[in-house]
């Protein structure tokens, strides 16, 4: 079984670290395709980065066949709609796989996320998904994406703050860490405050296997139905709906 | 990996069929322990039989020691809070297991389960776990639950009708088998129809096995601590909470 | 007019207690047989005690024959649904009554309970109610079903601060008491702050006389039919359905 | 103990109906004052009517003087909130009195109305008081008010088959008749369509007694509080808040 | 074009100041009528002087006649349903324009009120419209309306720290005043916070501009439709509905 | 006052079609300026297509200096949130608009849009703004966007088909049309249909004015705060966001 796992901001370093998260989460044989697309933002804060990473992050799942299973590496879940409409197998976001395994071991969960301009995003997604009445509170810890890596930036710290302050004051029985960023910090966060911290690459990898595993494909019948024929004008021609979806070149060389 | 899967009914030639189910669905290597209490009602069909069921579910819960993850195999999710307190791993009914899949793979989904007097519930447990706005509607064959292994009873084209009438009018997406003794029937269901549907046996062990090998547990925070210690009167008191759970002889003798 | 209030715990003290309360709430002329089982928790704290005190909740309402309604003296309004199955009569939680009451005198309402524990079940039943909108917040007192009668557990002092905190705090209008054991403060803590204050007991001993006057039972339609008949294995045999549903010899003697 | 029944609309026979229905649900001794105002509406339809038959209908409450309980018997609870403002006793509507007492006894309910103008009003309270879940439609019958009475209207055939629509059709467990003038019609509908019918005049008056006899009152303390002391200019000064609420002469001699 | 706005109290200087916020917000050309009944309550604070201000109300707007929109300008959308039967032109209340409109700059607005008797009343409009989801918290600054004029009464001192708190603690992103009276507030207000604060007046004659323009009207198909023809006795027959609202002489002279 | 319509496809006669409606709709005086990206899909139909519209969407309204507001005219609302990112004044989307001001004239609408693959999207959207509760139903007319204008489609019979259906069986009260290519059918239908009949293009117009007249813009505090600078990889380089959002040089020339 092969996953790929298509981390949609352009940070290299990032999507070395999410496919190590995801290569420890996965089962034994299962094998980890983890790429970032070579065009849009270096991270993604808030909704204006989100969409300059989607045709990109349609372009590596186009490249990504083989794969049995999609996962999308961005907390926001971004592009997770278009991107099911784009292949026949299953796609997960990490967001998503995060919520719905911590309504499974925990009556409410909150979320600590980066910076509070993804606090709507998130809230947004969590009401589509129907698990808003699961989730206590989305709060941020405003260290930016980047950032988290920076030792410099107290980010460990900080998120460690809003962590136990979900658990003493918004009666969260399970912590969701809200960003690709954080997945190293998941297991060690976990032990400090003695209740579950999920890692939303762990959960999506999982998640994705288990589907892959099952036979499930996501459903044709009508909203993620492959996008019908049509003309796109100029340099997104290459996008225009085909219904094998072969490899087009891509946009920049990389 | 070992995955107890109990069939909180006394039916053992349903534990059998759900048996099978789970071993299909497993990934190699993972054991799987299906068994059902000794006591309480042959089927499940409506709020009365739940309740008379439960106990010997916990007792076969207690009795699995060594288990990884527990699978409660009744589409109404029998049990599960109590389940959830009375051991520290993972516990997945198999309803929510199913709903929690088919919200992955379609916008929405409709859920064909047997008897009227079972939609109320149902309907209960969705609004519960936060997925009710993810389903269309559940509908209900109108067979009962142990008739649905006799030939004579036109199980498998009452509830075809009622899969093909959901995807017709509900809008649904995707199909949610609403009964255990319905696990047979996915994959053929699935065919004929052309669109996903969903067994929830199945669906519980991917995700119960995604959950032990993620390491995560039930958190023990508030909702589902361990029981306080206490004493409980009568023909209940070897059910006294007591912070081991050793196994305990059984109510009566199997 | 016979009352039948169960307490679906075993302390014969906190029985004592409720019938007290049930008669200071009943009309002139109206008889309240006040019981409780033979064998479960001494106390009901949390999803665990609760469903090892229904099969005992069960045998009460059916050993009460001859009552015209039918009052449930735990506020998780435990076994709700099953007894409402088990008998024709109209069979009312203490937890749903206060609620409804509440609402008919206020817009909004906060409940004071005893273990944080019990939050989470009693938010489940407000949603299933219909009336989580009506109700600003659940507290817990976090002093323990039996030390409420334990003059050195400071209980009194303890409700009564989070009853002050819900009226400053919580918008609320009124108060309800979440535990069949708070029956005994509640006027004298409507004095102190006052604002309504309501106690389960004795707005559930209202609503069963008012429905039995006024000739209404529980529909029978769909969800709260007679449960099928069927056969039980083991222990519970005598619980299986029965259309006449006469009195059986209890499981263990009293 | 004595409960004020306020027609809200000023026709006579009606007001005589609605006693009838009052008085059959009383407690032997509880005394029934039914009136109506002097002015207004000779029937209730819609939005527009409803704003004037409040200020007679608040004039009869503040002439009810020695009233343990008011109840306002028109189905659109028409003046709810201003009569809470208006008097210490409690104040409960017709229409808020069978939503209570309906979901006590059925998981859903349909409403029976008169005309189709009122039913966005009935849902509009369904949702101020929670229980919007719990009603499976408010379905109108297209007979007028005033036409309830009149045999050739057909009135009972078009309510009953609005009621087995709803049984059929609906998934309710129990009927709502939305109208104080069906108030006769409830149990010869009950019998004929084996279902629980309600009439909010009855409930309404037996959850007056029931929270008298409680010594509940109105919540006082912010949005039923007393309305504070101000100038109300031209006709409507003699209704201008005066914290005892003195009786006023009428606008009209009757 | 010509908008007439009706301040429903009966607070002259009140109406002035209404009349040149409407003024100011008004196109060129576009005539601002404004005027305030001759009898009801001076000030709208709570449910009892609403009811007594909506007669008059109606009555303006009989006696509006050429009017291409309605404007109603007290906060609690004061009766606005019985308004738009009454008319064929748009009818527009304060509220809702405020929230409608900062639900289009804002993903999530709160609003500052005078007093906490307020919040409900405009609690229940939010959830009516449907835009509670983008309300974040109605605060009350605890300034009676009447007192918002008087320079000792420290209202704007009040009011902008309420504003700050919203900001700062609700995580709003726009304020909306909540009273007529704060009219003149939101200009400066808005500077000293950086952030829109919004006042319903201007917003409500900026739609009503909207909708006249658009040449867009009431539906009169069920709820808004025309009342129905019929008796209205004693004081309030010159209300009775008439299908051409002739105008007719005031309740009082002016 | 210069109003940017941006017709987010790339099919000028329709953008032709969208800036007449749009000048029928504006004020006297107020300048539209519509325009269409150079690239990207020439209709939008489902989740695919919408992320390859939003990067040139957001090139035109880059483009568009001097604009007083911006409309989105895609009935999907597409790339609305990353708009009101990128610039300071006013964003209004067609589909919003219309729901608002639908929202000002019935209780109730209805939407009939093209394809069935758009009702998840509008649904979507309608819970996010809040306004799920005011829309009875989403309908799909079943011809593509493109066959709008294409008279042996049947497009017009098709949509008044469904027009038709929704005020008889959806109880809606009025008619949003979903989807800009219809802009020149609302008034016949309205006419044809005796109820309000909604073109979002010409409500978004009449909301851009609005807010441009009373000087609002976007809040810029959290959720729609400018983009935080970084670099933008590859192709998209240019849209990285800077503080001046200077015009660049377009993907594509035109």
């Amino acid at each position: 079984m092969r996953i790929h796992v298509v981390n949609p901001n352009t940070t290299a370093s990032m999507t070395e670290k999410i496919a190590a998260a995801a290569r420890a989460a996965a089962s034994p044989g299962v094998e980890i395709l983890a790429t970032n697309p070579a065009y849009g933002p270096e991270s993604i804060e808030g909704y204006y980065d989100e969409v300059f990473s989607i045709p990109g992050l349609i372009e590596e799942i186009r490249g990504g066949a083989g794969a049995d299973a999609v996962v999308i590496a961005c907390f926001d879940d971004t592009g997770l709609d278009a991107a099911r409409c784009a292949t026949e197998v299953p796609v997960i976001g990490i967001g998503e796989a995060a919520f719905h395994v911590a309504s499974l071991i925990a009556e409410r969960f909150s979320v600590v996320t980066t910076l509070a301009r993804s606090i709507a995003p998130i809230e947004h997604n969590l009401v589509r998904y129907g698990l808003a009445s699961r989730c206590a509170r989305v709060r941020a810890c405003e260290v930016s994406v980047l950032a988290l890596d920076d030792p410099a930036s107290g980010a460990r710290a900080a998120i460690r703050a809003e962590v136990e302050a979900a658990l003493s004051d918004d009666g969260a029985e399970a912590i969701v860490l809200g960003c690709a960023g954080m997945t190293d910090l998941a297991a060690s966060l976990a032990q400090a405050v003695g209740a579950p911290v999920l890692d939303g690459v762990a959960c999506a990898v999982a998640l994705a296997e288990a589907l892959a595993r099952l036979g499930l494909r996501t459903s044709k019948r009508t909203s993620y139905a492959a996008p019908l024929p049509k003309r796109y004008a100029g340099a997104f021609a290459r996008f225009a709906p085909a219904f094998s979806f072969p490899r087009t070149p891509p946009l920049t060389s990389r």
